[in-house]
């Protein structure tokens, strides 16, 4: 596949090559939108956090690294159950080595991290499986948008990633429920992807909604109601706030389907100034196919950051090559803006060094 | 007094002048900061709102009026016991005219607005005669410091005001307990400046806490958390992480002074990169002296929107030149951004023709 700089072309060659023009020689800015849903505590779910119940405090965590450099509302970053670090990490080095600008929204949150926090009027996501996932989801929609609206007149263009763990589940659930097929599509922070778990909690979702495959298909906000989470809606109202004036990269896996399904559904007009940022990780998983839900929805394009963890001596580094966590935090879509701001000048190399220095520090190895 | 466009040079002119050349052609953000405190409810102190328990809605209100256009936390527009309305009519009309972008800043609050809100960790103030009026007040100068830095790398600079009933009261008390003799230099949003009932109030605070005039000239945060109000540690800590990379044009009346004297007071390398922005009211006030605050603090300029309602047709604006109002919600400082801004096209006269097309639309005469 072609590339510009560290970053593939992964799908939609020249409307990807157009977007990195008209990206390049501007100034950025990044949004974390996070969240928290009690779907994340479902066992097996999530990987996002040592255990279930620590997963209230992976967002929160991981908005902390990114603009304090640090975390404070727990004592370490976030490690999945196996000790991984979280992706927050190679968004923070990369901003980092930008100088790249951040804020943070908060889509509901059960724990608050100590940064400025972007507050939309959100409520932490219920477990899915109740059938009510999500209150508020219009309000918070309509004022992420004029968020979004305000930012796009001082920032050449935004790139947006969320964290929220459970994400990919409810992800699933409002793709399926507004007609996309995903079942078998899905990626996960896991080697061995819980599909089969994720699908059924889905599917007692949509029987006590009453809702079907396809049901909602012109409802967005009822389907984020019923089985989406929390960050869905804060992250696509900034989308189409600011998307009507800049370009915005939005950064992510497979969730970023649904959020893409839910902005198609409310404003088709501004699909044309969208593309999807991700990782290699992604782009290469065998066991998920990001294209293949995206060419579902609409004809945007996928930049993926060309990451290679390969070579590092740390090995919750090098777990990511082995099928861990693979994105999120948008990750991706920081390292890409990085390296487009950069002028190429931040290569994956030099990503990589500054990710191991930041890793270090922060394990206490230095 | 010279002028630029309609903005006078009311105090340090060359350096004014300077100040307003260097912000031509450059894309300004507005951020409102909000606050509530107990020691507005003291009877007679606050005008900010029709009664005193009133005063909990004016700022919520205020800053939805600047995002949405209108309020939803109360029916209409907040006004003073005499009807007349709030000067945030006046920043709204400046920001739409000119296309500057706005943010919304909390530094503690007793209602909610429904609207995108950056949270910074603050709580509502309580009286000052208890002696405790602040919490967290390092925190939240910390929090509002990230926020300002972030936004310093995308908004060429920053136009910063403020909304909290009560504030010239807690303002007097920061500046008489750092040192700086306001006591007969405070202007007001009534005609009959209550200045010993102000003045009274901040003695019964410094009696329980222990202090005197000066006692704490180089601790800013203890002054704040004594005597203060929770809108000056988020006001402060936006212009400390900004005004070291960006102008920031501080936008207020006689509060600026405490404002000013807490940022000198934390870091006074960033004094040159800022100057205040009021209205031609505030000036021209016989009771009360902005340049006389200002002069003992630091050599910054004072430019001041040449506003002028005296032909409204509307009651509620003319009331303005006979001493009402006179500033707030950074109405000033709007102004003259947006008068910088559009190069001089948007002059008093357009500017006042909006705003009473917008109180119109409010008070539903059209």
């Amino acid at each position: 596949m072609k590339r510009i700089f560290d970053v593939i072309l992964a799908y939609n060659e020249s409307k990807a090559e157009a977007f990195i023009q008209e990206l390049r020689g501007k100034n950025p800015l990044f949004i974390c939108t996070i969240g928290t849903t009690e779907t994340a505590k479902i066992p097996g779910i999530s990987a996002a956090g040592r255990n279930p119940e620590l997963t209230d405090y992976t967002p929160p965590a991981d908005a902390e690294l990114i603009l304090l450099g640090r975390c404070k509302c727990i004592p370490d970053v976030p490690v999945t159950p196996e000790g991984i670090p979280t992706p927050a990490l190679i968004t923070m080095s990369a901003l980092k080595l930008a100088d790249i600008p951040a804020l943070v929204a908060s889509g509901g949150l059960n724990v608050k991290p100590h940064i400025p926090l972007l507050d939309l009027g959100g409520k932490p996501g219920s477990d899915i499986r109740m059938g009510r996932a999500v209150e508020n989801v219009e309000e918070v929609i309509r004022r992420a948008r004029i968020a979004g609206e305000n930012l796009s007149k001082i920032a050449d263009y935004l790139v947006i990633g969320e964290s929220i763990p459970g994400g990919t589940t409810t992800a699933l659930g409002v793709l399926l429920v507004m007609g996309i097929d995903a079942k078998e599509k899905m990626s996960s922070s896991m080697p061995s992807n819980p599909r089969e778990l994720k699908f059924r909690t889905v599917e007692a979702s949509l029987r006590v909604s009453g809702e079907k495959f396809g049901s909602l298909s012109d409802d967005p906000i009822r389907a984020i109601s019923c089985v989406g989470d929390p960050v869905i809606p804060a992250f696509a109202g900034l989308v189409l706030g600011a998307a009507e004036r800049v370009p915005v990269l939005i950064a992510g896996g497979t969730q970023m389907g649904a959020v893409l399904a839910v902005i198609k559904s409310l404003n088709q007009a501004i699909l044309g100034n969208i593309a999807i940022g991700t990782t290699r990780w992604i782009i290469s998983d065998k066991s998920s196919d990001l294209k293949g839900i995206i060419n579902q929805i609409a004809d945007v394009p996928i930049l993926a950051a060309d990451l290679d963890f390969s070579g590092s001596r740390f090995e919750g580094l090098k777990a990511y090559e082995r099928g861990f966590v693979k994105e999120g935090v948008g990750a991706g879509g920081a390292a890409i803006a990085a390296m487009i701001k950069s002028d190429g000048t931040i290569t994956k190399e030099a990503l990589t060094k500054e990710i191991e220095r930041n890793y270090m520090r922060l394990i206490g190895l230095k």
